[in-house]
């Protein structure tokens, strides 16, 4: 009786689905624009423009990668430094290049916010930054340690080593930042890192601290993305593109359906707002495979804020923002004007928020933005019709919809951005 | 110059810490106490008490695990019976156990909430329940779908596939909820999945979904936890017992170390308040392979918090408490007799706010810190003294003080409770 009841289990696609469904073509013919697009990425200088390409090294500063003897060294110098100056009679002070938003500078040939030159200084002689001047020597012993031992510690577990000394995280972060800047080295290269929140999956393998990782054979949870992306080498890939991903649940929907295996590509998510290990991770995928990064987030302002963070960095970082950016991720979905091209349901789509629509008016003022000006058009739709919507609501057609109608039609017509 | 600077590069350990280190025996001997522990734990009787050895089937109800095919007859089952009840002219009607908290009971011999036999009508000619009887069969006709397809989706896309009928997610959650008592599975079971983030490593393989994974080639950053842990199988360890870690600070720094090689260990984290999956996933290790679970926590009422959630469940989720809870997990640390043991500096020991007080009071009388006279001694030297303190400070002894010193030597001395 019940096996009867059992034999028909239909699955409940509706006409339009159907429709779409039919237009999709082979993998190789839904590839063709995307690999029309990885070849002009490929084709594109490999070494991105710097500071020192536009003559602009006097008065801006930026920060680079350094290993960890290179760290040594420079900390041993700085030290040094600072003691000729107290043998030579002159006392005992840091130069510290200022981290003020008045001296952070956008510069357009780079896409990016950098610092300018004004240093200040932090003599141990005076009342107002003896303790600063303290807490700088601490942490660059601190650093010192570190990079000698070639561990890595949170920016908590530097705090707890000396809490009589720091008495605030505040404060052993803000100086751990200006310690950064001083040596000219990025947060990451003085060991110390983030905490990871990211996973990745697909056509990938890479060595972490000398294992051999095969992002193919990671089942459907993913590798988690390493705290240190310096531990990462060897990254060998044949997948056509990197699709980024803003939320898990879309994540987890790609891999369960084996995504990657009908159209190579590596597909990552940071879980919402992105920390520094999956921004480290994924610029260091780009320069090493050159391929395109296409990126599928939620209709609305917070996903294209997500956005901004990947390509331009957060203020905060500025000074370390070509180690942190990946310029050039391209916008695949969802798109404000995908929500009638797709008929997303009115029930699916939310209203914006009073906060909603003042990020999005910010975001139109944003030069990241009118750069692009398809961007424009797609964010004014955004605020005109004061609807937003998120990646979920392709679930109203289908759960296999976002990754057997939606993704393939957007990727075979190139509907990018 | 530099070079001459450069070659002191000493370690900063200080006397006390020192002398800690040395009473560290081999690897070996600081096993010992967790071999004994282990041996005792395989020892115990294989399956766990259910509600049938205790002759109360009749008053309580609890879910299981069932697989897609068998989830499947339940719902043709329960359509089946409505179509019956239909025919025969009595309407259309479901019968949904009560999960309400009137309907919960603690059992103390299983140490679990579970639900008492209330159930309540959802009779769909009936003004206050006829939209809920409507959603229940949508809610069963997609979770047919799901089994029918083997495939898994989150709640959130659950939800967005008629949000016009269900309007809310929280209709849509509570009558899954409802759908997963009725049916007599967990709500895994219905192929409805938590989003993950969890991360695993140490001396542990499996398949998931097909892929062999090797949680000690996993580098630093380990494995994610997947979501659906029916997709889990062929698990194999030599480990000796499992560490469940509350921060992923701590994680990073015992994954770094490789403390697994040394002490064979597989060492998880859900980062914070444990999710469904983690949960999950601790279960199935435990369960598998019968070895202890020892738990570093901060030491703070939240820590207990989460020992609880992995020990007890949480109170909405009770009727599904038998598969989520993995009772018998040992403090180890951090405990608030740690911190004078110690010498945990005066800096590192945070005062506990009025919301802690509160919050440590209420554990004091809950059911299964009562049940450990031990874990009633730690809390009431934690709210007597109103000090609290993070894992991470014991960074304050050096960055590597948790792995090298203090988890060592608590394993040495079986000092767990």
């Amino acid at each position: 009786m019940k096996k009867a009841l059992g034999q028909k289990r239909p699955e409940t696609v509706d006409k339009a689905t159907q429709a779409l469904k039919k237009r999709i073509k082979t993998a190789e013919e839904v590839l063709a624009k995307v690999r029309q697009l990885a070849v002009k990425v490929k084709a594109e200088p490999a070494i991105a423009r710097t500071l020192t390409d536009l003559n602009l090294t006097q008065a801006c500063r930026e920060v680079v990668d350094k290993d960890a003897d290179a760290v040594l060294d420079e900390v041993e110098s700085a030290i040094y430094l600072v003691a000729v100056s107290i043998l030579k009679g002159e006392g005992f002070s840091y130069d510290i290049p200022s981290r003020a938003k008045g001296n952070q500078l956008y510069v357009p040939e780079l896409d990016r916010i950098v610092l300018k030159d004004t240093m200040s200084q932090r003599p141990f002689a005076s009342t107002a930054t003896c303790r600063k001047a303290v807490i700088t020597t601490r942490i660059l012993q601190l650093v010192h340690e570190l990079c000698a031992k070639r561990i890595h510690v949170t920016k908590r577990d530097l705090f707890y080593t000396d809490v009589k000394l720091f008495e605030d995280q505040g404060n052993s972060d803000s100086v751990l930042d200006d310690v950064a800047c001083m040596l000219g080295c990025t947060r990451s290269s003085l060991h110390v890192v983030a905490s990871e929140k990211g996973v990745v999956v697909g056509r990938l393998t890479f060595s972490e601290d000398g294992d051999a990782i095969n992002c193919q054979k990671m089942g459907v949870g993913g590798k988690a993305i390493p705290p240190n992306v310096d531990k990462v080498s060897n990254i060998v890939s044949d997948a056509m593109f990197i699709l980024l991903v803003e939320k898990d649940a879309a994540f987890m929907r790609l891999a369960e359906d084996r995504f990657y295996n009908t159209y190579p590509c590596i597909i990552m998510t940071a879980k919402g707002q992105p920390d520094v290990a999956s921004r480290l991770f994924l610029k260091k995928l780009k320069e090493t495979l050159r391929i395109p990064v296409l990126a599928l987030v939620d209709s609305d302002p917070y996903g294209l804020k997500i956005l901004s963070v990947y390509m331009k960095g957060s203020m905060n970082m500025s000074y370390d923002s070509s180690n942190l950016t990946t310029p050039d991720i391209k916008w695949l979905g969802v798109r404000p004007s995908d929500l009638d091209r797709f008929n997303i349901p009115e029930q699916c789509r939310l209203p914006m928020t009073d906060e909603d629509m003042k990020t999005g008016r910010k975001l139109l003022e944003e030069d990241f933005i009118k750069a692009n000006p398809e961007w424009v058009k797609e964010l004014e739709i955004m605020t005109h019709s004061k609807v937003k919507a998120e990646i979920q609501a392709l679930s109203s057609f289908g759960f296999q919809y976002l990754s057997q109608v939606y993704l393939p039609l957007k990727l075979q017509e190139g509907d990018w951005i």
